[in-house]
């Protein structure tokens, strides 16, 4: 089929029309219905996997909005966008504390050069208690240096055991908060506005008068290049050089807030993201696999991962009264999850070297 | 000349025999004295350049009396190696004192993102003051967090401006230490014994009875080869693949020790040493300058210098009573150290990558 070597920028292939983006919605819609279903059927140990599947639809839905707007129902679509995305944004939260914690403590085991009890170990002894520090770890808020380590960190040193310890704390009592968020936000009158805008579209997609006659492709070009403009504006040669040193240069800046540096590839992920959906929309079911962009992909969330754990570790380091010892071990993570971030852009870079010399 | 393109390996090349080997050691003798005449002239200004002289010299007859031990009296030789071993080592802790210092200090101002005050302002300023230091500083071995930041540091964080303190304070120490050793070497009978010896060697080298119709080449080929084994013995398949991550894999391990992964390494930079200094005897003073050597020597150099910098940073950590924010300065400055140690290991990989695929 012809449609399976479609992309955007291809003259030669046909026109794509607003019928497409019409089921595309309406196929995303379905799933988030049905994600709520089993959200709502399912006890916590599934509830995960729906906050997930209810979290994807939403970014396709909200994503696809954006990238195709003027086809859409602009009121509609305008209203829409900021519900779908405080959605996704406050379900994204609990995993998103989660995997933290189990990177940074993967992290101290790793850097305490400890074979006995590799990280997946720990991992899968964490998902099993997950329920358990769900309930208890909100009394665990006051940080006290003098709790014992747990004994599965027992091969860690006395900074890097503290230092998982006070991180544990920290990152399930922000975990707790989150799950408590999320369970509040989907039983919520704004999270019923939301849904029943949902089931609506799995109905009946609000599109203009003109859009059904549209061709899409345009849209979905425009997403490509803003994704393409916004690569460019990367500083890629640097990335391309390892251990250019970059990612740690504010290493010891006294602003807490974030890396400004992260920012740009932050908003190529999101673009590259939008540009993902697009071809969705286009391609359907037959959307075809593209290796490039899911390892960009794959590169910039491990950037995105590691920013936040990098910016984890630092302020667990400015809790009062910590030891020296644990203050050491947080500043040795800090350093090694930017130098993660540092070997992210490599990646990134060395994938969309790849992408563009491959293009005939 | 035929000789400016002689390699120890090459079988066409015409024999060097012994005589060359004595005429390069009275060569280095000379150096030796003419050095030592120097430093006892020369105030404490010059004196580091007359000391650099006397190791550099001593270095090389030490080195040459290894790789041709067989064709010295073995006596002599014996007896001589490892007082001059002795001396290179006293000599050399006062400049690795002082350069590991401007190293350390440096590296914290880039992990600031500092750009009013770059570090070689600094570095510039403590070279002028280093008379005074020098004096000044056994006093101050005492530990005080209280004491303020130096002027030039104001524009690091607390954190990094007090972890900049303690090292400055803990290496102006040592290197006062070693100043006093280094001086207090110079003027024993000890060292007197072995000018002594290099004196009549700078006229009489004590060749065996056939060392000098004796062909120098094997043994400089040996040393060749010993090199090439331990580089082949070395992880250069993972030094080769930009953010191993390998170099702080013990970064927070409970061993003070330094981290025995970086003992091959050291042992290469030494192998390397012998192998140029087995090319200059065969070769004299035509010795061709051979880029690969001296890109693979600057990077085990900064191997060395960056792992003991990390070191010292791991070290201070453990000063008693020190602030938190101090502490996590200085486990970043470790990582920051560690990730060096891994950017050397690229750096060397990569020349000597080119070194084998570049040889016909």
């Amino acid at each position: 089929m012809a449609q399976q070597h479609l992309e955007p920028t291809d003259p030669l292939a046909e026109p794509v029309t607003g019928d497409a983006l019409a089921g595309y919605l309406r196929a995303q819609a379905t799933e988030f219905l049905r994600a709520l279903r089993q959200h709502r059927e399912t006890g916590t140990g599934d509830s995960l996997d729906a906050a997930r599947a209810l979290r994807r639809s939403a970014r396709r839905i909200s994503g696809s909005l954006h990238t195709f707007r003027p086809l859409l129902d602009p009121d509609w679509s305008e209203a829409m966008r900021p519900e779908l995305a405080w959605l996704s944004g406050t379900l994204a939260l609990e995993h998103a504390c989660a995997s933290r914690l189990d990177r940074l403590l993967a992290a101290l085991h790793r850097l305490s050069g400890s074979s006995a009890f590799p990280a997946h170990v720990e991992v899968a002894a964490r998902g099993r208690t997950a329920g358990a520090a769900r309930t208890g770890a909100a009394a665990a808020g006051a940080v006290s240096e003098t709790r014992a380590p747990a004994p599965e960190r027992g091969n860690l040193t006395v900074g890097a055991a503290k230092a998982g310890a006070l991180l544990d704390r920290q990152l399930t009592l922000a975990r707790t908060r989150a799950h408590s968020t999320a369970l509040q936000a989907l039983g919520s009158s704004r999270f019923h506005a939301v849904a029943d805008k949902v089931a609506l579209l799995a109905s009946e997609v609000p599109l203009t008068t003109t859009a059904a006659a549209s061709d899409l492709r345009p849209f979905a070009a425009t997403a490509e290049e803003r994704l393409t403009d916004a690569v460019a504006a990367l500083p890629l040669i640097t990335a391309g050089s390892p251990y250019n040193a970059e990612a740690l240069i504010h290493g010891l800046s006294p602003d807490p807030a974030p890396h400004p540096q992260d920012a740009p590839w932050h908003q190529v992920r999101l673009l590259l993201r939008l540009h993902r959906y697009a071809r969705e929309v286009l391609h359907g079911e037959n959307t075809p696999v593209d290796v490039r962009l899911l390892t960009a992909g794959q590169a910039l969330n491990r950037h995105r991962d590691a920013s936040e754990a990098a910016a984890a570790a630092a302020s667990a380091a400015r809790t009062p009264r910590i030891a020296p010892a644990t203050a050491y071990a947080l500043g040795v993570l800090h350093a090694d999850q930017r130098h993660e971030v540092e070997a992210a852009r490599f990646a990134f870079q060395q994938c969309w070297q790849k992408q563009t010399v491959g293009t005939p």
